[in-house]
């Protein structure tokens, strides 16, 4: 029921978008003129109940997208409590005391629709893809679930299951993402981003109905969360269909403000290992904990974007030109910035080796492309290049109707607002070459860094030792 | 105002404990069977108000030893405000209502006592010792200050000033205490040990009188603490004060049990780096997340205490013998193990080189001794020697009017009982050869450490890089 239930979506995402902006060819102006038009027609509103609609307008196809984000994401569980958000993700599939399980889903298979959710540090979402005439349902079988689902330990036992499961598919058999949760473990000392999304197994384990209700009762209100409407409608009938399904929901107790623990300076350099039979080519992976949009001064955010986009942002990028084209020596080298996120999140550089080249190698040519920038800044043709790139890239994402939805609400969840998403290219545009070196030069200091390293076994690390090894 | 208030508490309480286990030469028949005495005159005992009353008669000299232990240490705070119990440590020493600040300390060093206080994770406590005529009086005022704190702004601002100083002189300013801190930070990755006991110095700062009311009224109750009095006095006359002092007190709110997050399970190997100008000769320390005596099934913290004695608990130990006295590689090895802990807590291995030799060998020494004790098991001889001296050291402890009211009074704060205490021993001499094989093998797997190196600076580390170095 998830589409990306763990930690790594954040950073699949942005790398995807990363990569999408480099691999898309040639300037875009008549996208980059509609998605201008578009946001000129966006219309952002409350209901009384508290619930916030925004509505993007797009004629294009008779489809629209209709999304729920809601402000609960793993790093808004109690102690112990980890994977509640994912496991509650879950739950909502589950039927309320109007719709028994699975109706809403048939519905939109009947209807020819698609559905999706999924969990992240600082929201759940929920949305479905149909025809227009098909949008009030939706919101009323999503207006629904919001308040009236039916959670019985029934229903929650067997869902534990699908979700441990589901946990040791997408984890625990997989090195990369067990050395990706224990690499979180380590860069984050006090934020809660340090937990994985799906949750610990050993408390995952413990999840009960008191978890789920509480939770529920908690986060799931109009007041706590943000409907995004995109496509081929527009606001005055979104906003009769809001009224008359989410309107009739009473607005729930107003929470605390998102106050989580923030981290300490750090002052070490740290390493994360696991040699695993299953991993042939070796690979490492650096992070850093730095500003995000949520959390940033102004400027800063934008900064570490372009310095991503400029450090290894696809096939324009440092990385990839020195370490893949020139040198040869990569099979794979890039950086990515998780910036859509409330509090403090990480930027990330990656690479691993090709042909006689080591592991060393490739991280050491990683390492001196960040220490030229942090020395020597970008250039001005570099850096417009850059903007003219990423820039792009927001157009094509905004030119795609569940991407301009997407856009809208993880901004919205997360702290900022429709402004925020309007303003951003220009914001993007007004970074300097200074910042960009100065980004590079205050953040990605390689004495506070954690680097992960995922590789073949070692001999000499088994353990217990036999007789005759040491 | 407090004797240790940190993370490296426990670790220097039990490698002191250790050391002086090895350091005492010979037999001490006398003095086991004084002990011997003491334990079978031990009274236990709880008030109506559930205050817990452990009297340890003792006659040798004219003094006793007043301690409160309340069950809250720094893995008892809520998220976001590490430091809490450690701050009201201090706190503690504000003045009540019915005493202005200072009077209780002014009238324990009067009558030529002492007196001291420290928190851990565990728990916090506070002690006096004077002569017996005094002891109702000490008495009188620890309870007073249990429910009658003036706990206003005037006494909570400066006292966080303190405080900020203190953890300036003691972490920031003391590059081990700085990587021992982040070393926690990476060993437990959902435990609340992860946390400094002192606090992190961003959540210090926001700690204010509404957070210490909320910790004082939760925790300082007469039904969580243990009042351990040991000395020139007998159970009887300790009851009739208890009851007169103490006992007045209302019983408080049950408190939940202590069910704190649980790591998950660990795949990684770690390492966490600290390159600093103040450091001149380099050193390691490994960790594991190993079960603690509160935590353990039976058996288990007994056989890593004889692990740890064996393997580092001294002169007599195998790296002592080995990395010191035969190869003469290093200037320091050893081991410890923290076993007095609620949950799982840590084993360590650490050393630093001695002339020619690279921390690199003495840290592949240390794990050799590591790996043969896994792989071949310890002699019996070894076996018997190592409870003989552990053994010793707890008979020494217990032999010092202030280590025993220290041992009940630990124990007992973290879900052990008198009785646990006077089997020990027992406990102890029962451990097999194959169980110290055992704890060895499962426990100290170098693909799930965390090992942490304080070293001089190092010149590619430099951050932001300079013009012409790269």
């Amino acid at each position: 029921m998830d589409e990306m239930g763990t930690g790594r979506w954040l950073r699949s995402a942005v790398v995807s978008l990363a990569l999408g902006i480099a691999l898309a060819a040639g300037p875009a102006p008549a996208a980059f003129a509609k998605s201008q038009e578009q946001s000129a027609r966006i219309s952002d509103f409350k209901l009384a109940n508290g619930l916030e609609v925004v509505v993007i307008p797009g004629h294009r196809a008779p489809v629209v997208t209709h999304m729920i984000w809601y402000k609960a994401g793993s790093a808004d569980e109690a102690a112990g409590k980890s994977g509640i958000a994912h496991f509650f993700e879950h739950l909502m599939f589950k039927g309320t005391k109007n719709h028994p399980p699975g109706e809403f889903s048939q519905k939109v298979a009947e209807i020819g629709g698609q559905e999706n959710a999924f969990t992240s540090y600082d929201y759940t979402a929920f949305y479905q893809q149909v025809a227009p005439s098909a949008l009030e349902t939706m919101m009323s079988y999503e207006a629904d679930r919001m308040r009236n689902l039916t959670l019985t330990d029934a229903v929650i036992g067997p869902e534990r299951d699908v979700i441990l499961e589901e946990r040791r598919m997408r984890i625990d058999n997989n090195p990369g993402s067990v050395l990706d949760e224990e690499v979180n473990a380590t860069l984050y000392q006090n934020s809660p981003y340090r937990y994985p999304v799906i949750g610990w197994r050993q408390e995952i384990e413990k999840l009960n109905r008191s978890d789920a209700i509480a939770f529920y009762d908690h986060f799931y209100e109009p007041n706590n969360a943000v409907v995004v409407v995109a496509g081929d409608v527009d606001a005055a009938t979104v906003k009769k269909y809001a009224e008359e399904t989410y309107g009739k929901l009473p607005r729930g107790a107003d929470l605390p403000p998102r106050n989580r623990p923030q981290e300490p300076a750090q002052a070490t350099r740290r390493t994360v290992t696991l040699n695993d039979p299953r991993v042939t080519v070796p690979s490492f992976s650096k992070k850093w904990v730095v500003p995000s949009y949520g959390s940033a001064a102004p400027g800063v955010a934008e900064s570490l974007d372009l310095l991503a986009e400029i450090l290894g942002g696809g096939a324009r990028s440092r990385l990839y030109q020195d370490l893949i084209v020139e040198k040869g020596i990569a099979a794979s080298a890039g950086a990515y910035y998780q910036g859509t996120a409330l509090d403090p999140s990480s930027f990330g550089v990656y690479g691993s080796p090709l042909g006689k080249a080591s592991l060393a190698d490739v991280e050491k040519a990683a390492g001196a492309e960040i220490a030229r920038i942090a020395r020597d800044g970008v250039s001005a043709d570099e850096l417009a290049a850059a903007k003219k790139r990423f820039v792009r890239g927001m157009v094509f994402a905004r030119d795609n109707q569940a991407g301009m939805a997407r856009l809208y609400g993880s901004t919205l969840a997360t702290g900022g607002t429709v402004k925020d998403v309007e303003e951003w290219p220009d914001r993007i545009n007004a970074v300097t070459a200074d910042q960009v070196k100065e980004a590079a030069a205050k953040y990605l200091d390689p004495t506070r860094s954690v680097t992960g390293y995922l590789l073949p076994p070692d001999k000499s690390m088994n353990w217990p030792p036999e007789k005759g090894t040491n």
